[in-house]
């Protein structure tokens, strides 16, 4: 999916959700634990009922790890299923993957060519040649993480940097990688929870797709966000996870999720 | 396994070898390639000849993940292979994994609980809160990347930190992580592309153990990393993926790769 048809699908939709999968088996609803595919049928569900509201799915790879080969052919099944039923959604594998050059190489042959992943998030500490083997594939995208959502981020990623031009690490990180490739083909992960941060990070890439976590749950707002994070394309993916998806354990838990769902759409749709 | 445990099987072994479980489908026997479960087969007889050389076996993730379901069904057979025939060496997943804290402990819930591996290879770029959960698994290890083999290493790794004690980011990263648990349960992973830096890094961290990756298909040397790197208990694991167990692709592979592998634990065991 290129640069602009991710804008023109959030256009049309009026909506730059992502709806993120973090599918735990002991949270989805009792009625579908016993399935032998529990996170596929309970995604299956999401998917069917938050597809109009999303302009993207991000499956966590974690939660289909732990369940072994099982859970990993539930991830494969869930991405081909969105990609079969909904073409126009990018599907994001958030695996946080960094390694060397072979490596990396592997990990893109399993995300991009095994499982048709559009994009797949991946960690910057190794530099460059644990990126490269990502960027090399056209149409597909690298989503690098820059500053997260999670308190510890201060630990590293706000590091001041010595220089010329002083800056933080997620700072140079941001600079640097955006080099690596282009705005076609990179994204970078910034939390919701410093939506402040937005006002720098525009000034170093203007035009950079942001995959934004950390509504909800974790309290960012989706308005501060897009206050200072918007750009002329949109340039935002805001993603809600357990917010959405754990709306309800009933047996309406899609309803539950279409009507969160749509309630952040909306919303969205006004600041468009 | 205690940091006790592994300093004297060392010592008993007269080794400090990893061997790294990189295992290819492409670049394994053919005639192994037809199996159902190619990759276990391979590893089996890989484990088999090398054991008796070896302190630590290094699965990478990313090999298994490549084949998908079957894939990573190979990769929890191969660990219950060593667990099971070796219970004295100690399995390192190499996985690079780090993710917001319940993430992190899905992640940690995989590695650990469900395929009983004694240590897993993280990412530290979104701090302690991505590392914790793994640390509070008692008996098992979080091997932290620090110095990486890989040239792109130089990108952020070796940024310069500014402070009243200039340091790089990844002595940085060393200073602090060592902070999260102790020589009991962190490991730290420095490339062995880099020997002279292992005297900065033993003075942040004499007692931890270093996994150290690099040697042979990367460059680095046995001698040079056992010069700056040892100390009173080892304290290092050194390890070879590709030189080992490609060896030979003939059907005497595993008989090549047990030479390779007695040949660098010949050398471990003069320096020990």
């Amino acid at each position: 999916m290129t640069y602009l048809q991710l804008s023109n699908e959030i256009r049309r939709k009026g909506s730059f959700l992502c709806v993120g999968l973090d599918t735990d088996v002991r949270l989805i609803p009792e009625h579908l634990r016993k399935c032998e595919y529990p996170l596929f049928e309970f995604n299956k569900a999401i998917i069917n009922a938050t597809a109009p509201y999303a302009v993207a799915f991000k499956p966590n790879t974690a939660f289909y790890e732990a369940l072994g080969g099982n859970g990993w052919k539930q991830l494969e099944m869930t991405v081909s299923f969105i990609k079969e039923h909904y073409p126009e959604t990018l599907v994001i594998a958030d695996a946080k993957r960094g390694d060397i050059g072979n490596t990396a190489g592997m990990y893109a042959r399993c995300f991009f060519e095994n499982m048709n992943c559009d994009a797949v998030t991946l960690a910057p500490y190794m530099g460059e040649d644990s990126v490269r083997p990502f960027l090399d594939y056209e149409g597909k995208w690298s989503v690098i993480l820059a500053l997260t959502s999670n308190s510890s981020a201060e630990d590293f990623e706000t590091l001041a940097i010595a220089g010329k031009h002083p800056e933080q690490l997620f700072e140079k990180v941001l600079r640097t990688a955006s080099g690596w490739g282009s705005k076609e083909n990179t994204m970078f992960v910034v939390g919701a929870t410093r939506p402040e941060r937005f006002v720098e990070i525009r000034a170093i890439c203007p035009d950079h797709f942001l995959l934004v976590p950390g509504v909800g749950a974790q309290g960012g707002s989706v308005d501060e966000v897009a206050r200072y994070g918007l750009n002329d394309h949109c340039g935002l993916l805001i993603n809600s996870s357990r917010n959405i998806i754990y709306a309800s354990d009933g047996e309406n838990f899609a309803k539950s999720a279409a009507e969160e769902a749509a309630n952040l759409a909306s919303k969205m749709a006004l600041l468009l």
